[in-house]
């Protein structure tokens, strides 16, 4: 372990109202002084797995080598659901088992090591049956933290709880066939589509979406962008590194009545003479 | 003092969208630059020194050893009510003198030093009339990061203001008189029964409350717990160390309408007839 | 540089939902893994450079000399707008051009260095056409926090965009007219007016504001104090060293139905003969 503690990151939908993320940070705190806290949020929608799955995905890469990301999204704090540690992509996770490290695992796996967390020497005591993440989850994140093994936490297993993949389906005709994976608080619907499948060159020679029955043909490289075309709705790269379904100064799954799961399917471009006909209707 | 500086935690009313919060850290830095500052929260309702209270009561103790807890709920600010610095369970609490600190003097206390903060020396000045958490409290808990001794800050007092004790009425057929001491986001409502006065064994023997002239009789380990009873309110250990009534998936303040300070009533176990005579009702 | 590395801190509408504001902070702690960051807020309104500027005016220099504030509200993101940094007042100042940094110029300058950042070895690559917050500003203010100089940043520039000037104007009379430049979340109304414009001993004599056609009289030294006066609008000095507007437990903008850039009018002490008749109509 070098000079510097390794970082831990909190991740919750406890928000920030009540006493429940800063006992996280005083239970790392007390067990090692030198950790650095950073908060990622704490304002996923109440038991959101797949927007806190998400968020997770867009920014845990951005840590330091050894980052240690705690997510504690947690419907069955008390029940059976097992609380486990994964390695993958030189960074740690540490939360329940219900899909909540499911993109992270698919998009930076696959996890080096998969560790039930069930030794209860490095909980604190008595363990809350409603607080998890105060009892279990940030105690083992400051262990780790202090330089502990992760064979040494719990019982190695071979699986995990998975949400439905981001892997887009293909059709027989270049056609992709993606959905809407996160709608962010403007409305910006995400979805799963990247640059792998939709290139430049795809965009450029006329590419198109289509989505609840709407063709979006306006593709920006940024929000304010002025592109000539007048539509509202547009594709734009987000910068999670998917494509994004935007509105100017608006929210476009208001617009397009748009919700997570989705279906957002994708064309390459077609000759000019039939898209402008396709235009004229 | 060791090579690592105490943390610093901060809980106010100050909410998150103004210069306020930044202010205290700011002040506190540019005295102390090593110091390890941590949000309990800022959201606590305005002026709401009760909710203060309750938060840092079911956080302060899970920090290390020698942590110093700002708290800032202040609605007499620039009045005469006194700045003041505690002493109790090997943590240091600087705030004003409105009762704010009462739950944890009850529970960590009693109070090793009280202090009336009137030595102007540890001030920023000009002292703001508006804003003494970052003019008093947050040079004051600077100075004591950095070494300070309490006894330097100011005067030795004796009597402080307190909120309404935590502790419970019992009654003389085994009945406990307890109270609603806090209501948090999800509606839970938190009770200053502890398990003290309500152990496992008296649940298991059929122990009851009544609230609001309504009788709970379900006690659940967890929220997700499955207890075969179908009463959608229901009675809960909270991870603050109190008994909680919560509701499944709901508000058990709306439900029940209660509010804070509403009485809560606890009876031991009746004979089974009895028990089940009462549900036939 | 000293052993300890400088503060970074953060101003941003990003709000606190998403994995915006996180990014961020991975970003410079990969670079910079001693860098110590601290939120001023992140809860702008959304693309208010004004309320962003005015917020960073009021905390900026409370923080030790030497931290660099990187602000990024920027509606021109992916446009031609500069990024850019400036040195003033012992701070560094890094975000778009946009006028963000225009009231700390105004207060703590004139600006020792304006650099426009376009040295993209210090970016973050590829940038985002959407985030320069996580590939342009954050990484710059990390290299300014590893002792990168400024110089080596990008090109001197010599114009920014300002903001209209917090200076007030004055009347041959002694009038002096000022506005409204910001309202925070209680509905107090900050002014631009400061001691230097309106005295103590100005107050003493009886001066008195105008504002929406009523007449304010009443000056407090701070928010709980008895004036005898019932009056429920009254001005008092506000932590930012502005002369604000406010009312008893209520919202002085509702009340005056004021907003942003409202003209307010201040007018020395009148003959207490000629302020009973007005005070009689």
């Amino acid at each position: 372990m070098s000079r510097e503690s390794p970082i831990v990151t909190l991740l919750t939908d406890f928000g920030t109202a009540d006493y429940f993320v800063s006992s996280l940070k005083g239970r790392i705190l007390s067990a090692n002084p030198r950790a650095r806290i950073v908060d990622i949020t704490h304002d996923i929608p109440p038991q959101d797995i797949e927007a806190a799955a998400f968020t997770l995905l867009a920014t845990c890469h951005i840590f330091p080598p050894g980052t240690i990301h705690v997510a504690v999204v947690d419907p069955g704090v008390g029940t059976s659901r097992k609380p486990i540690l994964i390695e993958a992509g030189k960074m740690f996770f540490v939360g329940p088992d219900n899909g909540i490290f499911s993109y992270v695992c698919e998009r930076f796996g696959p996890a080096r090591r998969l560790i039930h967390l069930n030794n209860e020497k490095y909980f604190a005591r008595p363990v809350s049956q409603t607080f998890n993440g105060r009892d279990v989850f940030a105690p083992v994140a400051a262990a780790l933290s202090n330089g502990v093994k992760s064979a040494r936490l719990g019982t190695p297993i071979h699986e995990m709880v998975q949400l439905p993949s981001l892997k887009l389906a293909t059709g027989p005709d270049g056609k992709i066939f993606g959905r809407v994976i996160h709608i962010d608080r403007f409305g910006n619907c995400v979805t799963n589509i990247t640059e792998r499948e939709l290139s430049s060159e795809m965009i450029a020679k006329g590419a198109s979406l289509q989505v609840k029955g709407k063709r979006i043909t306006s593709f920006r490289r940024y929000f304010a962008e002025e592109t000539g075309k007048r539509s509202k709705v547009f594709a734009v790269w987000g910068s999670a590194g998917f494509l994004e379904i935007a509105a100017a100064n608006d929210s476009a799954a208001r617009i397009l009545r748009l919700k997570r799961g989705d279906v957002v399917t994708g064309s390459a471009g077609v000759p000019p003479a039939a898209a402008a006909q396709a235009r004229r209707r």
